[in-house]
């Protein structure tokens, strides 16, 4: 098999395998990992009248006379809330909020060390939609912008257009659209390497959760016609009587040639296999895509195939690790389109704005594209940057 | 008036009047006080493999094998919610969440430079009880103590007392009982320095709010048995039927000599005025108190009586500010009581340990005492050190 394409197999770099164990892992974790410091300290008899009373009440009753300068006065206008209920964690699924914590502590790290945005984990007891956008509308004067992380399909769909609609501030589900806005990105950066036009690329998109179904509709709206999706079950289509209404909309708009089965059918003569399942996907199948084809396998932690198996048969390869070269990892979105979105005062974060994120991720690399450097590093700190910039700029267009 | 007393009136040390203009305090709250920190920083791959994927995906699989893992793999459970509805914001009233969180914002600072714990400020949009303590229970694993704040009396009651049913935490109102600890302090303090038995003082409480319910309480627990507590339309007396619960059941337990009237009444011949009503006291009713009292006008911004009026009649006056000697200020209080819970890993905090933090906050001063010194000054971070180490003792026994 691996003879089928080999002019196909680029010389993979050997993957600067970290290796970590799970005492560092631990330690690093003992006590969590953020810290609320104080921007001045409150050593001085001086500096507590002035940031404790009697000085911090004349900043109230500004704020009770004119509200808007509750944005100027304190930290909550660009302080953005990791909401999670724990119910779709990395690829570990339901583990509850505790369990969640972790992520979100990295996360709201992530907010500070790529875009200088102060990030606070809010993780829930409760998995009913209707309880969380609730506990968001009571909560809404404590942040700016809210981050929805690791909340499970199809309830994050509901939860995320409710609560966009219930407040007032940016809202967005990451796992939804800072992976599309990556997956775009990558997926502009190995067209562009392979000299392929990405509108006529068939795509095989194997998850029908937040992340598959928030990738299809941003490739669609792009201009990527042939794609089809699959879940546990198969290839969504049409005519199928067991999706739930996400997954029957999507069907409408993709699929475009129809096919019904499963992996076998979907993956055979494919451009693009992006792994977003949480599944495996055997080295056959990979085998059986088109020549110069692009694996994303982007399973985390483990990848639906290994990036090197992957490489045998595919021009490019990437994956969500950190461990692999070409990491598509949504800290190279969020961090920027939360930075861009608060710093235009946008309430929404449309697609223009994830369009014009994926576009700045991509610009980064575009002149110095290579197998293994489809997309930047995560450590590149000029990209938050660069999508701030752009997001912003087409949040006031 | 002032030759009424003349023996009892103590030099009085020209107060540290610190004058700060508008533009001062504005600047310094512009953007907020808090900023959340990495404990480390994510600047290499080999950090993000760690803090992030792969490597928190072990932390949070260990946690979901077992909760409890939680505390020592996250900050939320040394971590303290510091809660408003901004019901009562200082002495300011109903301004609202937003105008509330610079005081929020404060206070969670405080708790960083006086007990190095972490806290972040809720405000919430919703005045209702059943949502605020349901909004609490939903939140749980987001914080391991609750600070609740400047939250209307009778309400405050009610939501406490149910939050701290809710919850299998530390969940303290302020406003209550951090005040309450104080006030027993500075009357250990008082006391001690007039040669008085504590437990003999006629004392006039005037508000019967939160903090002049819960202090009446406290001292009323420590001995204190002439209490008279005044609300706005006078002495709480068991034949008044304009009271709410809370009141009326003080007014059963407090007056022994069946006042009824008002603050003329009240303050004649009393040791005692403690202000924590926001309203004013004139001058000439100060005068009709017995020699050598004692006056703590607590109210922020604005005490009840300007303290060096106060000191033309009383041994010793305090007040809540800072720019004024004897600040009678929660932060003496509330750092050390939740480190002390946290650290003993207490999950109700009882009035046993209440009284150890005020003997504790007593014990800085009691060698030392003099008319501007009956309590430790805020800034003396040895106060928090030795009411957290009484906390905790206290929970333990």
């Amino acid at each position: 098999m691996s003879s089928q394409y080999p002019e196909a197999v680029p010389e993979i770099v050997e993957s600067e395998k970290i290796v970590i164990g799970d005492d560092e892992i631990f330690e690093a974790h003992a006590g969590g990992k953020l810290s609320v410091e104080l921007k001045s300290p409150l050593d001085t008899k001086r500096a507590l009248s002035i940031a404790y009373t009697p000085g911090v009440a004349q900043v109230s009753r500004a704020i009770a006379a004119d509200h808007t300068l509750a944005a100027r006065y304190t930290w909550a206008n660009r302080l953005v809330a990791v909401v999670s209920d724990g119910s779709a964690v990395l690829g570990l699924g339901d583990i509850g909020p505790a369990a969640a914590l972790p992520v979100m502590e990295g996360k709201s790290a992530l907010f500070k060390e790529f875009a200088g945005l102060d990030a606070i984990p809010i993780v829930l007891d409760t998995k009913d939609p209707d309880e969380i956008v609730e506990t968001l509308v009571r909560l809404r004067p404590t942040f700016g912008a809210v981050n929805l992380e690791d909340i499970s399909a199809p309830r994050c769909f509901e939860i995320e257009q409710r609560a966009i609609e219930a407040l007032d501030c940016p809202v967005m589900h990451d796992d939804q659209h800072g992976t599309a806005i990556v997956v775009l990105a990558a997926l502009m950066g190995a067209s562009k390497l392979l000299g392929r036009d990405m509108s006529s690329l068939r795509v095989a998109v194997s998850g029908a959760g937040a992340a598959g179904v928030a990738c299809s509709k941003l490739l669609l709206a792009e201009g990527v016609s042939d794609i089809t999706v699959l879940d546990s079950r198969g290839v969504l289509h049409p005519d199928r009587d067991d999706m739930n209404a996400v997954k029957a909309d999507l069907a409408r708009g993709t699929n475009p040639r129809g096919i019904t089965g499963g992996m076998v059918e979907a993956l055979d003569g494919a451009d693009v296999f992006l792994g977003l399942s949480g599944g495996v996907v055997p080295e056959e199948l990979i085998a059986t895509m088109a020549p110069n084809g692009i694996v994303f396998a982007l399973s985390n932690p483990d990848p639906e195939i290994h990036p090197e198996l992957a490489a045998k048969y595919a021009a490019v390869v990437a994956t969500g690790r950190s461990d692999f070269p070409n990491q598509i990892n949504n800290v190279l979105a969020f961090p920027g389109v939360f930075r861009g979105a608060l710093d235009a005062g946008a309430r929404r974060i449309t697609e223009k704005m994830m369009v014009a994120a994926a576009e700045a991720i991509y610009s980064v690399v575009s002149d110095d594209l290579a197998p293994d450097r489809i997309v930047p590093s995560p450590l590149d700190h000029s990209v938050s940057e660069a999508v701030a910039k752009a997001v912003a700029q087409a949040a006031e267009a």
